[in-house]
């Protein structure tokens, strides 16, 4: 019998081997998919979904069914420190979760039970053709190359060892979380950044409490102790209480503690208020080193994400979120490479990217593990400055704690995920070159490579919809182009020669032209003509003043539902009359054009101007990582 | 065998029938609901959803459902005019559905296939223990009054006449749509306000076409007929022609045209644009004449509602709209009856309210349908005056089409329902008289009652989530009370002395404690004292300045989830410090109370003072149609 032959073996059914699995299995990709647990989660674990992750879930039509489980919103987080004398504990001050000079479309964390948020995906991954396969685990596997095409190997078998399977595949991804299998065997080292261990509590359940901010996010320390307060769905709570910390005298990482401990702890802390508990829903006690795997992949083929590669304590609400961008990372670069659309080399930066992005984490988790994890000076200690005065939006004085928190807000949202200058982001190192590109760096825009896209509101030019532009192309594995269009009477000339540049024979459009492309439905929105392309084009005029078909040439007016009218005024610039335009730091006038990566962080932005210029610039950056040689000869037209 | 008794029988399960339904359901009443057809709606029929309507979807929980269908959403309508010359049709503008002047949380009309709402509906009544029966329908019934407290006897059988049965119910309601064989039985006339009668053809399905705005609303005229265009979901279009009028020489009610018919007159009248179908869904031919029902009940036992009660033209999308509102009228007050609340007269409110709203409509459908029918002016005939100039937002010309169109927008947006001054709509002519009422008239608030609350946004006190104020509390069946408290150290003794009257032996409020009152659980939000208040508090102040359990007494603090700070900026009122406030035209520093019913609509305003008088106001205002007499004897406490 001929082995079995897939695309990728994913092993783990986490937040991490669900968003690469729910990404290929809609590209089309014949996914083997494993998961050790019988069942998916069902209580306990992760929860917390970030401001920028409810973007990105949006973005891939999600988002609906999260929100339909009516999950908790955290807007701001409150500070409970010791009051002198024996008080019990007292509010310092309150700051929002994810503050305004962040421009977030939902400024909030969402809390969810991460069973209910697994559903979603995995009903997705159902309806596009694979079923995770339970409860079967990773026994073996090897990169042995023996089969070109398929080069890894997979040992699979039903955790009870009663059935076996072997197969081969293009790629083999670990998502088994801190304990994996994978990793084990690559014999990929964790590096501890910080030495330091903790023994966590964690308690799900439903109380009743006169504390008056147990829907809040709140950090109480105490001279019995320090808690985390996070809410949760279905009028529940969730405790993080810390049991030990490997600089404790007695430290020892099996220590445990029992329901009622925890509990008693917890009242103790929480004085002068009273909390009972109803009822407990999960409980569970694990010992947390601070951990990043030396490295993420080691040829390109078996690699590995989420909490395989780095482990952390969970206050920050940041595991689910960080695995989640792991996968969505991955999983574009590997449709690239296997479409055939760009050099197999960009798998690499899968690790660079990535692992930067967990150092960050760990730096920032380890400042804030610390800090949380000391006791804060009492009120009497601080003085009364530390006593937030009414009227005050902010503390009146911050303490160490807090000016972390709040340098940290960026970060915690996950806008403040930067990726460095590689070949997908573009600098003045970059291999492309033109007078034409701008950067943020020289105050030509304000849109900064390797961040997202800064989101904006528009209104769609066909049927009247206020929309938000960022939301507006899926995540469909395609490159973003907004053409920011200016005046129309201004810039009818360069978006002429844009798109002829476009639809010039060896440009980057129209060498990667979909092969079907003469059959495509008139229905198609988003590829009508390329499968790793998207353009979007907005116009600084109002919705009635703009006739598509008149303005725009056949190949941009064929996005005739990716037009849209710059009407819409925006607080964030409120003198601008183009606000989208405005906010991108474009000409409001004149344009410009924003390439934007299939995960909407912003690739390069290039001025639009008349003659070919526009279009050279893209077709030099995108010949610096696709597989075939761009930008043609004019001559040969 | 005993004969089984309910406390209402349904008949239709349309719109209608099923919200009535939804709210009777999840209120604890025993429903027998049946319906002819074997199975929802599988095609065609209303699809329009009102900006207000998805208030109240949302209202009941009920909006996350339809929205995940993924529904059209209308922001404008087009007008087409033919031009000179032969030269076929061209826009002569767009006008917004919801214009802004409107205050609307959803400035859009939802399309959505009917069947899809109605399994919305399906499921949340099946949650809450009814089943609708089908294919059942009513053979006979008499409300004969044998039995005192189920005086009507309904037998129903299944449509093939295998099986029968007859119940007692306290209530029958005929949601039949408009032929209806309750209406026959009580032989209700017919009014025919418009003695035109038309003849309709509508047809859904996917097309192709260059036609620009196929994704919006258009109205449009041609020398070929007029033609009016719906967006859907799925990329589908609904098209209503009209193809037989009374006033035609050859009128004929039976006439009618195939798909190819339809089709072959949509094409001309969308010259010079083409159209093709991809599909057809559905196509259906059928007369409508303008009909008003002369009684809407003659016991207020046996009640009608929906298509049974009015019809009209489909053109302004009212149906569905009109349906919800009828159900959701009746159903409060057969609760507020059967809960021995309110006095039994209250029902007979159900006719004068809904009829009225039923008889404007009509009136607007009239004048709306008789211009859409008639040709309109040509361009030549109207001169250069009806060429739209770009960079205009509105035409540089209203015909009388358009002058309508306009005028009746806030009356399609269901923002228009106003019910006249009755016993519930506080007035001058009001039973309840205190100088302390308010009123819109006398301009010491904005809130006219009869007709919606203004919607305002504030942050909820107790987890800072930014919310609709006017959604906080759902479609329980309580009035809700909405204490505005202005700056909390200037209302400071009016709340406690508010507090204290609501306490009061005899009070609106404690006359209708809950029987279980000791026994509520404190994860009640809504009802913790009364099934019929919930009560929310607004103050002017930051977020984080409010106290709840420092700044409310026991009875107004136990609302701890229904505390608000009205710190958020509304576009609408920008200098106001206090948004919410000013929106309802409330003193910033001293507040008031706004009385909602519980379908959202105001009943009365009343300023908030130190002493007894505000809450003296309510008791008058709630006595004239409580069952028991309110105010009590102070000197009895």
């Amino acid at each position: 019998m001929a082995i079995e032959r897939y695309d990728i073996v994913i092993v783990g059914a986490g937040p991490v081997g669900l968003l690469l699995s729910t990404c290929l299995a809609r590209w089309g990709y014949k996914i083997k998919h494993v998961d050790m647990r019988p069942v998916p989660t069902i209580t306990g674990r992760a929860d917390g979904i970030q401001p920028r992750s409810l973007d990105l879930l949006e973005n891939m039509g999600l988002k609906h069914g999260i929100m339909a489980y009516d999950p908790a919103k955290v807007y701001e987080v409150a500070f409970w420190d010791p009051q002198s004398g024996g008080k019990g504990i007292h509010r310092t001050g309150t700051w929002p979760s994810c503050p305004k000079f962040i421009d977030a479309r939902y400024p909030f964390t969402t809390l969810l039970h991460q069973g209910l948020i697994e559903r979603v995906f995995i009903a997705d991954i159902e309806q596009h053709g694979t079923k995770i396969q339970r409860p079967w685990e990773i026994k073996g596997f090897s990169s042995d190359g023996v089969d070109k095409e398929y080069p890894v190997e997979v040992s699979l078998a039903h955790v009870n060892g009663d059935e076996q399977e072997t197969v081969r595949a293009k790629y083999l991804f670990s998502g088994e979380g801190a304990r994996s299998f994978v990793r084990e065997q690559l014999k990929v080292k964790i590096t501890h950044k910080d030495p330091i261990a903790h023994v966590w509590g964690v308690m799900d359940g439903v109380v009743k409490t006169n504390f008056p901010d147990i829907k809040m996010k709140c950090t109480i320390h105490s001279d019995a102790g320090s808690i985390m307060v996070i809410p949760r769905e279905a009028n529940m709570v969730r405790l993080y209480i810390q049991i030990a910390s490997s600089t404790d005298p007695d430290w020892h990482p099996r220590k445990t503690a029992t329901t009622e401990q925890v509990q008693e702890a917890a009242k103790k802390i929480l004085k002068p208020y009273t909390i009972e508990w109803e009822r407990v829903e999960w409980f569970s006690v694990y010992p947390i080193g601070q951990g990043i795997a030396d490295r993420y992949t080691l040829d390109e083929r078996v690699f590995m994400g989420g909490d395989c590669c780095h482990t952390h304590s969970p206050k920050a609400g940041q595991g689910m979120n960080t695995a989640f961008l792991d996968a969505q990372n991955l999983a574009w670069k590997i449709h690239h490479v296997e479409s055939g659309f760009a050099d197999r080399s960009i798998l690499k930066s899968y690790e660079s990217e990535r692992k930067l992005i967990a150092e960050n984490l760990l730096n920032f988790d380890a400042q804030y593990a610390k800090l949380f994890s000391q006791r804060q000076p009492s009120a009497g200690e601080v003085g009364s400055a530390n006593i937030q005065t009414a009227g005050e939006q902010q503390p009146a004085e911050d303490n160490e704690f807090m000016k972390t928190f709040k340098a940290s807000c960026e970060f915690t949202s996950g806008y403040g995920v930067a990726y460095n200058e590689n070949i997908f982001n573009w600098s003045q190192n970059h291999p492309a070159q033109s007078p034409l590109f701008l950067s943020e760096k020289q105050g030509t825009t304000t849109q900064r490579t390797g961040r997202i896209m800064t989101p904006a509101t528009v209104t769609r030019v066909c049927d009247a919809n206020v929309v938000f532009l960022e939301q507006e192309i899926p995540l469909n594995g395609s490159y973003r182009l907004y053409l920011f269009g200016g005046k129309p009477s201004v810039t009818k000339n360069a978006i002429n020669d844009f798109a002829a540049g476009l639809t010039q024979k060896g440009s980057f459009y129209s060498s990667y032209k979909r092969p079907d492309v003469d059959a495509v439905s008139h229905l198609e929105k988003h590829n009508p003509h390329s499968l790793f392309f998207s353009i979007a084009t907005i116009f600084n005029a109002h919705r009635p003043e703009i006739e598509i078909r008149e303005l725009l040439p056949e190949v941009l007016a064929r996005y005739f539902d990716h037009v849209y009218a710059d009407d819409i005024w925006d607080q964030r610039v409120p003198n601008a009359k183009a606000a989208a335009h405005a906010k991108m730091g474009l000409s409001e006038d004149e344009g410009g054009v924003v390439v934007v990566r299939p995960d909407g962080y912003v690739g390069c932005v290039v001025k639009l101007v008349d003659g070919s210029g526009t279009v050279d610039a893209l077709n030099k950056y995108f010949a610096s990582f696709t597989a075939k040689s761009l930008g043609g000869n004019r001559a040969q037209l």
